[in-house]
């Protein structure tokens, strides 16, 4: 070789027993995704730089993460870095679409920033979204599929449920000034992964002493009922929207039996400033990685904002993390992918027919093809973990009788060929 | 809006409607390459530019086609133009793979070429490779594949095949020198697209003068039968290996009842100077569109060159092209893609409970949200085309029976809640 071979930095190969898993993930979530009537929709990679960079200011983290280059016609593009950004635009470009518009798309977006465990710098993003529907029924809604798609995956999660609206109107409460507010929530979204004596360097910055930040603290960690009392004669606007919506999401997750699973986190702010109202994320109930597995939330501006047509287009989405979500299901026990492995012996054409019968019954058939001994073969099956393996000369061929031998318990049986059938249906 | 809103030159979006039928085909392929053994793998989009231009020299005009940018450790990358390039660089990292390996991928490619029908700067590629068996059977097998699983899309297809061997032993014979072989099978390639006229100049530069073109042309117009007669006492090694080669896989067709779908064609080469013995590409039967739908053939070298290791890795694969398909396939009729849409009057909660068990028996359900008047819930309904509607209040609850309207027929019928379990378990 005159090159070094190695995979580009924050990129990896996915081989076989990998992608076998990372498929049943995906096809869990198509399924669910589609049995809540959202429909699949694709977008390109390739993007405009403008449109991917219209909503940022210079100097934003996330355009030094975006993969920027020219085409021969000397249009700057850059790789898609998350799957909300085209969604506007196909929004924008179709006017015509019958609102609310549900929609999903599993595809992979590119950033080229740190690397680390469970961030690389091309993954798997999995987004449902729904524009056209305000109102806490369609959130809970999400948050119900969300619960029972990881149920589905054998991975119980507890979910994590905020405001925004709250959020700002605790911190207007606490005399926090406007134009402060949102630095403040990044803040306390990041309470639990900070020290006491970072946050009040940090807030020090923003001119606020630590008396003041101690008493936000104090104000963010209070439970539904507290708040109820503490704010029922409040006058500030968006803290009193704020409370009404917890309230209304509240009696729906103890409407639906949905409380064993859900819990109230005031500090949750999901970092990204285009929340504009309840936000939710997902863990593991066994915390076997720190990190969220997903989350999502209502986004009501920025969709309105894009389109700048004088009409709302309030919207909620959520988003699954295929890699958390596979760190933790890669080390499941791994099944065996081909049904059945054919050796002939001189016998290759009648294989090859029978093997066409047994694909189209959607048995997972392989024919021995490299001129392998009998023993080789075995040796080849137990390797690549083939649940079953029959030699076939003309004796077969003649009697109608196969010796079918299961190659995890060592078993073996005398078939028809119609007996095989009725094995494999059974598997 | 600032910026013109408009999808980068090349790419599209697909929107639900197309996306549906793209995923349907989709995952007939994926059903088919796993009934046939292979597995599923992933490799990056992100790759090294080192590795992509690898086997290319400076000028080769797939290097001007790769998009080609740096990461801000500034490396050089590039977006891969195929799924074979990281196909090898797969096995040369993984050299504990259990041999014979077969593999699918399925996954976006990029270049930055001329746009044309059929021909995107962004598309999928779906790819079946095995490297490690040599000879026919696996060949056929793999035009079997191709044959029943375009028979499953509902998309008859013939398959032309040919021998490259055969193609430079017929030049051999032609006394075609050696070092212009490659070049005479591109021209030869091309017979069907250029005109008598353009053919002679073109062999002109070549310094083949006209009499030797209709030798040439003479030559490649025989069927198989004529060649054995011709070539019975040839001396050259190259075309008797072909010709061999080609009656192995023609016995090989007639056994498995293929020959009504394939179609000898010995002036058939696959552009590609890759491959190394039999080539074959896949037509619509209709021809709906000229163009192929896919092909394959054997490529002995290239891995084997990649390596360098002093082992073989014979290696036979064959991609099937998304776009042509669809191009086929995305004016059959629309299927309904929601199968029942919820109306609730007052009962969002029961709704939603009610929604839960459809969607657990994978009944694909959608429930009203965003204060539709029922009327308007019939219309939306029927604009994106759900094929049930029932309407919820308190009575029907309370009641247990559920009024459910089929969209298409108009016809309503009265039924409980296993009724309508039972009306969606037959659709």
């Amino acid at each position: 070789m005159e090159i070094e071979l190695q995979n580009v930095k924050g990129t990896k190969d996915f081989l076989p027993n990998e992608q076998i898993i990372r498929n049943k993930i995906i096809s869990v979530l198509r399924k669910n995704f589609e049995n809540y009537g959202y429909l699949p929709m694709e977008t390109p990679i390739l993007n405009s730089f403008d449109l991917l960079s219209y909503k940022y200011e210079d100097g934003a983290e996330i355009l030094s993460e975006i993969y920027k280059f020219q085409d021969q016609g000397k249009r700057d593009l850059g790789l898609r870095f998350d799957l909300t950004v085209p969604f506007c635009k196909v929004i924008g470009l179709n006017q015509d679409l019958t609102m609310p518009f549900r929609r999903y798309e599993i595809g992979k977006v590119f950033r080229d920033g740190p690397v680390k465990l469970g961030r690389a710098r091309e993954f798997y993003q999995c987004d449902i979204d729904v524009v056209g529907i305000d109102g806490r029924a369609i959130e809970v809604e999400q948050m119900l599929m969300a619960k029972n798609t990881f149920l589905e995956l054998n991975l119980p999660v507890y979910i994590k449920w905020n405001n925004r609206k709250l959020m700002s109107g605790i911190l207007s409460y606490a005399d926090i000034p406007e134009n402060l507010i949102d630095k403040t929530i990044s803040l306390i979204d990041r309470l639990e992964k900070i020290s006491y004596k970072e946050l009040v360097f940090e807030f020090s910055k923003l001119n606020v002493n630590e008396e003041k930040v101690k008493q936000i603290m104090d104000l963010f960690n209070k439970n539904l009922n507290e708040y109820n009392e503490l704010f029922k004669d409040s006058q500030i606007q968006i803290l009193r929207e704020g409370l009404s919506e917890c309230n209304e999401l509240n009696d729906l997750i103890n409407d639906l039996d949905l409380s064993d699973s859900c819990v109230f986190s005031p500090k949750l702010a999901r970092g990204l400033s285009i929340y504009t109202g309840t936000v939710f994320e997902f863990f593991d109930k066994q915390n076997r990685i720190s990190s969220s597995l997903g989350g999502g939330g209502r986004y009501n501006r920025i969709i309105t904002d894009f389109m700048d047509n004088g009409q709302s287009y309030p919207a909620v989405g959520l988003c699954f993390g295929l890699e958390p979500i596979y760190a933790i299901l890669q080390s499941q026990e791994k099944s065996s992918f081909v049904d059945v492995f054919i050796v002939p012996m001189g016998t290759t054409i009648e294989c090859l027919k029978l093997a066409t019968i047994l694909r189209n019954n959607n048995i997972k058939t392989l024919v021995e093809m490299s001129n392998k001994k009998v023993k080789k073969s075995f040796e080849y099956a137990n390797k690549i973990n083939i649940k079953y393996v029959v030699v076939v000369g003309s004796n077969e061929i003649e009697s109608g009788q196969f010796a079918l031998k299961n190659m995890q318990t060592g078993e073996q049986v005398n078939v028809t060929l119609p007996e095989m059938l009725e094995i494999f249906s059974k598997i």
